[in-house]
């Protein structure tokens, strides 16, 4: 049994070994674009869709070799939706995990780009990817589409988002946004990982719900964070939710309230665990990771 | 024999129907992005590059069925990267085939989102097609990331493109910058089609070849175009590429080198041709389509 920071090093290498073969290098032509792909993916994220994958799949018997790509697939979606995120037109901001945002450092339409490639590389990597049956590979490749884009995924609850500036919004309407524009990607990691395990349909099942709580986790605390913590802190730009108008959990509930939420969820997770005939120790310890940065 | 008319015909109303069902109703939340992906994908394009598709794959006896989907993927990826070709930060373009560009019509970030998007539903949409094989369905996946990723694809030439504006470029240089931006995706849809068909390696490597000559022809016949024509007949605006001092052949070369380039590459594509032991007739009729704009 590795510790949780063990595990977390062994995801950041073996994600980050299998993106820096993905990418090409920033001395290949065109260099621009390359060196901002990489500006971005390797910033210093925290790897945790990969983190998720790997627990997930481990829980199930997947090798690591059999994860790697997928989890670097799913890291590249990520980082591609903050890129295009930054940009002026979007969120408008000039700091991503703690350096210049990709557009700040290499200019609009080399992030739109970076962006745009990102994407294509993530579907790429799944495809070519020999340790895997081709049958799971286009399960992968379906289920990623799904998360990353409409009518549930990230880029609809994007829209959603932006359509909700200014407006008031029924907590029903706020976990709707959370769980396309955050959720999905989360519960997709979640999901990639025990298919290349080989999990059962019912046990798939279990996994899907402990991610969806995972996924409002995450976001409820990201949102309490954006509240509580200085810019140095977060990497990025805090406080920009209240400043943008975003329906979020604290600005409906407020900061106490959220906060109960928050453990509330993780409960909900470490119990959809429970019907699994598996060790989760490490998908808990995860949940527990996530839920503590606001404890 | 049907005549070319009704076979571009045909091909429009296969993709058409295609895209319609994958690209949710306007009426599905997100209205605004699926709007936005609506416009843009249903403003009038010639499907180009699914006509050449499909004649790619009848050649090799593909049935209309199995093309379809791959069409409409690589036309969604093709009008992904003509919304955010367009916006203020790349080539700033306010009119697309003769209506607003998508950004103008429905704002910045949505028309951001709805060209990531469109590139998502793309992989999708091969992944979910159950008339091809899983062999075929990854091999089409992975040709069509090549095509429109990174280093030898389209957004790797848009961004070549970016760079060289200002510069002097060899004939070298605008070719490269061409193969990537626009042909990579042409020779993709001729080799998509083929491989659905069926085709040899031996035969493969003839239509690659044909359609990299095709996808020269259309480069320097748009290109000549868009010195030679009036922005009503274009769609879009005539004389940009002066305007944005880019590297083009009528640049380089002048308009009647140009125009006898677009002759030779005419020929090639057809010697190319001659090589497949298939009635060709309808590729060739592209060739001298796509030629014939500026003859």
């Amino acid at each position: 049994m590795i510790s949780l920071d063990e595990f977390l090093g062994k995801v950041r290498r073996e994600t980050d070994a299998a993106l820096d073969l993905i990418i090409p290098q920033s001395d290949a032509e065109p260099r621009r674009l390359h060196e901002a792909m990489r500006w971005s993916v390797f910033a210093g994220g925290k790897r945790l869709r990969p983190a998720i994958l790997f627990a997930a799949g481990m829980t199930f018997g997947a090798s690591e070799s059999e994860l790697a790509s997928t989890a670097a697939a799913i890291e590249m979606v990520h980082t591609y939706s903050l890129i295009h995120d930054d940009l002026p037109a979007m969120d408008d901001d000039d700091l991503r995990r703690g350096k210049a945002a990709c557009h700040k450092q290499f200019g609009e339409a080399t992030a739109i780009l970076a962006g745009d490639c990102l994407q294509t590389l993530a579907f790429k990597a799944i495809s070519a990817d020999e340790s895997l049956a081709s049958d799971t590979r286009l399960r992968l490749i379906s289920l990623l589409a799904d998360a990353a884009g409409t009518p549930a995924g990230m880029v609809s609850g994007q829209q959603l988002d932006l359509d909700a500036e200014g407006k008031t919004l029924s907590i029903e309407d706020i976990e709707t946004i959370h769980r396309q524009k955050t959720g999905a990607l989360i519960s997709a990691a979640a999901v990639s990982g025990a298919i290349i395990g080989g999990a059962s349909d019912t046990e798939l099942a279990s996994i899907k719900q402990f991610a969806e709580k995972l996924g409002l986790l995450f976001q409820v605390t990201d949102d309490i964070l954006d509240v509580t913590e200085e810019t140095a802190t977060l990497g990025k730009t805090a406080g920009k939710d209240a400043a943008d108008e975003k329906a979020t959990y604290p600005s409906h509930y407020g900061i106490e309230r959220a906060k109960d939420l928050s453990r509330i969820l993780r409960d909900d997770a470490s119990s959809a665990l429970s019907g699994i005939g598996k060790d989760t120790t490490t998908l808990s310890l995860l949940a527990d990771l996530i839920g503590a940065r606001t404890a």
